[in-house]
């Protein structure tokens, strides 16, 4: 053996980082110095809180893909080679084990969990670590800074965003806070602390599955045990959960939403194909399909359609001890267990008491005698804002729903008006902006679409009206030239303004690093669309003005001013958000009159501007 | 006696409904004919549910007030006089009795309290009608019907209004559900059913007094018990509570404080001057005080600024029946009971249980073993919107928040989650569309300032920009007086049509025939404006154009173009969310932009025509 040799030079000056991207493509020589390939991939065992590097795979001249192991066969490590301590013709390849996954295959540009996140992202590099005798994964690197090194731009963005004393943080998800989506670990005894996907609070589960495609999100699903499965369906948004019960087999599926709240159930069948749905309730026990029919009765956005049928209902001869005891053979789920509603034998609500009550009161007190009858009832008619009202009004928990004679049929649960109150605040300010809310950074295409499109409508509303006062106001033709897309600039420059505000909204919300990533790549993505208006705003100005038969330097002139207008007036608009981030300004309830009132006051005197210098020129 | 005369002819064809105002300054005579004076109040009989009137009071020629009694001097009764049925020398004079209350001093133009609605309204008209033997208090009439019934335009309105078939809906309070707010009734023993302002709902209560002026609030708080005056307290918006507390005593003030939950007591007290806030702690019990300083440490808008202290922690050696029998002494509050902390001796959160899990739970389990230690948390320099994101996410009802070393320091419940949501929407809005919400239609002076004043900036806006394209583009200066006011017409066309959208949106929300009257109010209100702005900045456009030596014709064409195109769009945009309603349309997410494009293009073709064929005309 040559144990008396420095094996692994490389472990002095231990604690080194180093960065997989790096790695990928280095030279791998056998002790002879003779190159056999270069690195293609590294394989980890994954049983380790940081999972030691147990081979190296690379592609000898031939394309031929070997891997080696690391500990048996790695004599030197330095950034620009890996040095074997075998002459070539000595080297015996090994195999990935179970326990194993490849850095470059199985987490590289790949989506994986962040289980301590609770999101799902992709990994721009993993940063390893020397430690002692061996190389380590510190964690995936899934920022802005992953990015960067990859494209060589690290050092020149550090040093310019240096100027304003702003640096890019690095982020880093160790290993045990990672789940990957495409390689299955469930056989693999993973480190105690490892979390796995399927351990998470169900309402995490739904986040995260909420931002997978379709495959992935049925792949995860299939290790849910059935509660957990339903509980994240019932989490998760509709159209979500209308599409994973869809992929689900019949039985699983009814399975499913018969241990769900009837109401979440209801609202999943109701979004269902009539012959999926009709399937589904057959195959359910027939109290469970009943009360999912009855519910599907109710109109949408009204205390029937977001009521629950699960609630507490007891006769008024009862003793409090004697409650108790039916309530602990009931074992009733946690939201609908507060109250407990006292019914007559027709089902009319007679009285209400809260648990609260029955704990503090003696046992044998009559729950007639402490029971509340001064009850505060929404219709099944109400509209969900009333019930909404009421809750929050009354401080309750939840609120009984009552038929015309007075029947209790339902209850509203105040995590259901949450639900309602974030719904109808979104829903104002669509109506109020015309664009979606909360704006998503992350689906970019669909974004652009939205954009684009709104803006063609505003386009085209100001060519209109331009055209009507170039054909019939002919005491203005002289002016129509250029006063033709004033309406357009404002128009644009308000709505540019609108943006702003409303991402300076949303800058105050949430988490200030992810907003501030979200912030910057909406920078990013608003300058390439206002630059892109711009172009096709400038070239229909130049066309509308050709077919009005305009001299051709009228129409390049007042084409260059619309556009290069609405290229300033947007990068302004698309910057101010993180001007005034950085400026750490509390905006005020005047806000929105003015940066609108500014950036259409700036937009016209850029186009007027721009058409008289231009004009002037031509 | 003349009983076998017919005294009381009215009777026959009983059931007529008589309007109080109808009746005042009728001519009563007595029984030869001879007119003794003319109605100048009646007295009615508090006590009954539908007050029978009791005496009638009139003034005589001398001008000299009487009183007489209803049932026994009146033989007559017509819409045109009052017949008497003893010569006038011959009447005696009877006095207000302590359960009697006069319609037209207590009741006719006062403001009472709709305990039923749950509001503060005028009263506008009392109905009658004949009942057997009696005049009979129906209800008190608050709508509009009764303001139109006193200016004679009753008719009028009807008759136009069956064009659009539309009938002004009577709006009626009946007697059992009126509280007068400037008689004191607490003496006298009312019907059962009628209910007093200080029976409601803490809730309502809050709502209610938020109505009045600070005088009557303090006259209501006078009556409520101490437990009662709290939970209102805790209820009312903030400005209320602190104006309350300062109105109080100091003994009671400081009494009212310490039975409040301590995050609501500390929000005032936060809310006093210093000198007052200290000289109430220090009237408090010492622990009471203490926490409201505590609390008063944390940062508004945060964990701490919005929890409470009053929570309920445990050791975890207990059993479930240990348990119980401690919380049964304890006897916690409603809404602190519902999560039962276990901490250790250092007051460190070590698990969770609901009393759900005790009830269900046998009664010899430690609640070591069924307690949760997976704790969901937040900490106490969160931002209230993590803390509202995190109830809202995992559906509970109240969430523990920890310093750093993991202490439990107080809990935020879901229904400060509510407010916390309620106010953010409004605070989105707010900077969205630069005016308060929601919109507010009572306070009528203070939205025309608001609304004036927005417009004043915008108007200023447009002459600046406009001043600066006239002085500095000299090219551009034979379009510049018309050009000028452009960005001006298209300013506040965006903003008409913002409003109408806000109006529009608030028309989907509440109460229908309530958003109806108020959105025929503010339409009222909101002519009333545009013709006021369009004016003012017509007046403005035509001095600028004179200080700028434009021809008189040019600056009075413009001024007029530019006072009739805002008083045009003006009335279009108020009047737009009416005929909205009318049609029943659903607004969808569009509706903001197309509205306001729709406005401004408007705005824009009116102005340009107006211009052109004004000027065209001088």
């Amino acid at each position: 053996m040559s144990s008396s040799r420095p094996r692994r030079a490389f472990l002095v000056g231990s604690g080194r980082m180093i960065y997989f991207t790096k790695i990928l493509g280095e030279q791998v020589l056998d002790s002879n110095g003779e190159p056999v390939g270069t690195v293609s991939d590294l394989a980890i065992d994954t049983r380790e809180i940081f999972p030691r590097v147990t081979s190296i795979a690379f592609v000898g001249p031939d394309k031929r893909p070997f891997m080696l192991s690391w500990r048996k066969y790695v004599a030197e490590f330095s950034p620009k080679r890996i040095t074997l301590n075998q002459p070539g013709n000595k080297l015996r390849f090994s195999y990935l084990q179970p326990a194993e996954v490849l850095l470059a295959r199985d987490l590289l540009d790949h989506q994986i969990v962040d289980t301590q996140g609770r999101k799902v992202v992709r990994v721009n590099d993993v940063k390893l670590t020397e430690s002692r005798r061996d190389l380590r994964v510190l964690g995936a690197d899934v920022g802005f800074r992953g990015i960067l090194r990859r494209l060589n731009l690290e050092r020149p963005f550090d040093v310019t965003l240096s100027l304003v004393r702003y640096r890019i943080p690095e982020n880093l998800i160790a290993w045990n806070y990672i789940d990957l989506l495409e390689r299955d670990l469930s056989g693999v005894k993973l480190s105690v602390t490892h979390k796995r996907l399927h351990e998470l609070h169900p309402a995490d589960i739904a986040d995260i599955i909420g931002q997978m495609d379709a495959a992935h999100r049925v792949r995860v699903f299939e290790h849910l045990d059935l509660l957990r499965a339903a509980d994240t369906i019932s989490e998760s948004e509709p159209e979500v959960a209308a599409e994973l019960v869809e992929s689900l087999g019949n039985k699983r599926a009814s399975d499913i939403l018969e241990i769900m709240p009837p109401d979440d159930a209801a609202d999943i069948v109701g979004g269902l194909p009539y012959e999926k749905a009709e399937v589904l309730l057959s195959l359910m026990g027939f109290k469970e399909a009943a009360e999912i029919r009855k519910l599907l009765g109710y109109k949408e956005h009204t205390a029937g359609g977001i009521m629950t049928t699960d609630f507490t209902a007891l006769s008024e001869n009862l003793t409090v001890e004697e409650t108790i005891g039916r309530l602990r053979e009931l074992a009733p789920e946690e939201e609908t267990i507060y109250y407990i509603y006292v019914v007559d034998d027709e089902g009319h609500l007679k009285g209400v008491l809260s648990l609260r009550d029955l704990i503090v009161s003696t046992p044998d007190t009559h729950i007639h005698d402490t029971m509340l009858t001064d009850i505060i009832t929404v219709n099944v008619d109400d509209d969900q804002e009333k019930v909404a009202d009421v809750i929050s009004k009354y401080d309750l928990i939840a609120a009984p729903v009552v038929e015309e004679a007075g029947k209790l049929v339902g209850i509203v649960t105040v995590d259901d008006v949450l639900e309602v109150m974030e719904q109808e605040s979104a829903e104002d300010i669509a109506i109020l902006t015309g664009s979606r809310w909360p704006l998503r950074f992350d689906t970019t295409f669909s974004w652009f679409v939205q954009r684009s499109g709104w803006l063609s409508v505003w386009l085209f509303a100001g060519v209109v009206a331009g055209t009507i006062l170039f054909v019939y106001l002919p005491t203005l033709r002289s002016l129509a030239a250029t006063i033709l897309f004033i309406p357009l600039i404002l128009r644009i420059s308000d709505d540019v303004g609108n943006r702003s505000v409303a991402a300076i909204i949303q800058s105050l919300e949430g988490d200030s690093e992810e907003v501030r990533r979200g912030l910057l790549r909406r920078t990013g993505l608003d300058l390439l669309v206002s630059v892109g208006i711009g172009l096709l705003s400038g070239l229909l100005a130049l066309v509308l003005l050709s077919i009005w038969r305009q001299p051709l330097e009228t129409a390049l002139s007042l084409g260059v001013s619309v556009a290069v207008t609405i290229v300033l007036v947007g990068s302004i608009g698309t910057v101010l958000p993180l001007v005034l981030e950085r400026l750490d300004l509390d905006p005020t309830v005047a806000t929105g009159p003015i940066v609108t009132t500014g950036m259409s006051a700036l937009g016209l005197l850029i186009y007027l501007y721009l058409a008289a210098a231009v004009g002037a020129r031509m």
